[in-house]
């Protein structure tokens, strides 16, 4: 079973409103999010109803053409949707591409085409896994974060169709556990063998001899390699290194980012503490940069770099 | 304000029964738990109303002395006990201690000879904080880890009242939380500035120069200083390492296992996998292995080894 790309984002025309599959309530709960205006859809992005950088670019480009739909002013729609989340790339990427033409037709050819790159970046990824590759993944870089197919987990739904994989070790990844509750859905769905770890198990995992490959998605890739992704990306860059392990970052062309030099310019997240406790004071940086040194490969539609 | 070693841990001889803080219901309730027999104590063991090594110890050392008191079979009794948990050798260790002398007083003393131990070594480790160290540490080895004052805690606090602490990381600790639970209340209880965050963010954190020093307790310490701990451990050293951090471990003597040449010979206990999630396939090590070359020092009563 596969997510279709039109169940995870969609424009409603004669609503009209954006429709997402409401991410927050999965895996418990199955059940669409209808945003009718572009401050709804802002609010839907940055309490993660719709999570993911290429789907925030995707849902962005669907929201312009709401606004357009309705007769918004196009200038203050794009700011609100700006301001919804500040890292992924994508969101930036895709407003601009909608500016001057923010037709329905333009945000679903803008969607088609994000799948599309995910089918050819999984195909070249697929060719990094040698047989019987048990791979590691954080967060959620599936399906539902790039509007289908997946860019991490489209890389080992290829591996597993070519019969290089056999197994998956997914971390839960706190505080919003996307790993636990998003990843093993679609994993499970696409019938790929996996187990959720928690996220301080990894290291002991590699020791252990357990992890031949770790891949994971982004949200900005810097002009010079540095990538941005889930808080505890970095950590896991780190540990591939010391344990000898290839560590592959999978993403779409729309998440390079010319404009930012280095990740040290890359804006990182920092969402509320209550995410992690409600009684004691947290701190919860949402993303982290994995140095260009630690990667092994950045995987786009046009290859591995 | 501070926990007392007999409000962790203690041995009513009235009841008779062993009295426990229960640590799986903190810090949201503050309730005991009454044990009036040695599988009950087990069991609480086994589930955590008691954790931590050294605490874990100090409730055996009493479960026997309770044994005894009952008219149970004592050979029985230890067997219950020592089947509990695998990882912690101050669980055996504290049951060989009792063996030959199964009394109150013998267990009482075998408690405060760990509270004081604590005290001396943590005013060993505080000679390794330099002035306005902001240190970071995983899961709770705190006095509730060790029957009062604490190992890793304690040399936290005794930095503190030496004016040498500026502030303290919590590794949430998943998946159940001893860090965000029982680490953050200890500190808030002693006046100690920290923050939680969420164990995959702590990679980040040293990257952005956050951390001067790790500092964690161990189950069990190997001949040659391999150090078991709770899951994370292992990957804090190795990203310790990577920044150029020391990495301290503090523990009682009674940590220390001169039996085990290795932490490969170290039995690594694997909980149900249902503490990470209930819907999907889950794997759950609740401790890892440390190789010592990655550990700064290991300081004990004796000082820094």
């Amino acid at each position: 079973m596969d997510l279709a790309p039109d169940q995870i984002v969609r424009l409603d025309e004669s609503a009209p409103a954006v429709v997402l599959l409401d991410q927050r309530r999965l895996p418990g709960e199955v059940v669409e999010l209808t945003c009718r205006t572009v401050p709804e859809l802002a609010e839907a992005i940055r309490t993660l109803a719709v999570r993911g950088a290429p789907a925030i670019g995707v849902a962005a480009a669907y929201g312009l053409a709401l606004a357009a739909l309705r007769g918004d002013d196009l200038a203050e729609a794009e700011r609100t949707l700006a301001a919804s989340r500040p890292t992924a790339v994508n969101l930036f990427w895709a407003l601009e591409r909608l500016r001057d033409d923010p037709t329905p037709a333009r945000a679903r050819a803008l969607h088609e085409k994000e799948v599309d790159r995910c089918r050819r970046m999984a195909a070249h990824a697929a060719e990094l896994f040698a047989p019987n590759t048990r791979a590691l993944t954080h967060c959620n870089a599936g399906g539902l974060a790039t509007g289908g197919y997946g860019s991490a987990v489209g890389a080992l739904r290829a591996a597993w169709e070519r019969d290089r994989l056999e197994h998956v070790l997914v971390d839960e990844t706190r505080p919003l556990l996307q790993g636990a509750r998003l990843t093993a859905w679609e994993l499970e769905q696409l019938g790929i063998p996996h187990a959720v770890i928690a996220d301080s198990a990894a290291a002991s995992m590699m020791a252990r001899g357990d992890v031949d490959l770790i891949v994971t998605g982004a949200d900005r890739i810097a002009a010079n390699g540095d990538t941005a992704n889930k808080i505890g990306t970095y950590s896991l860059a780190v540990l591939a290194k010391h344990h000898g392990i290839p560590f592959y970052v999978v993403a779409p062309s729309s998440t390079l980012d010319a404009d930012t030099p280095t990740g040290a310019s890359i804006p990182i997240e920092e969402r509320d503490g209550s995410e992690i406790t409600t009684r004691f004071a947290a701190r919860n940086p949402a993303f982290d940069v994995t140095p260009r040194e630690l990667i092994t490969a950045i995987v786009t539609e046009d290859g591995a770099l």
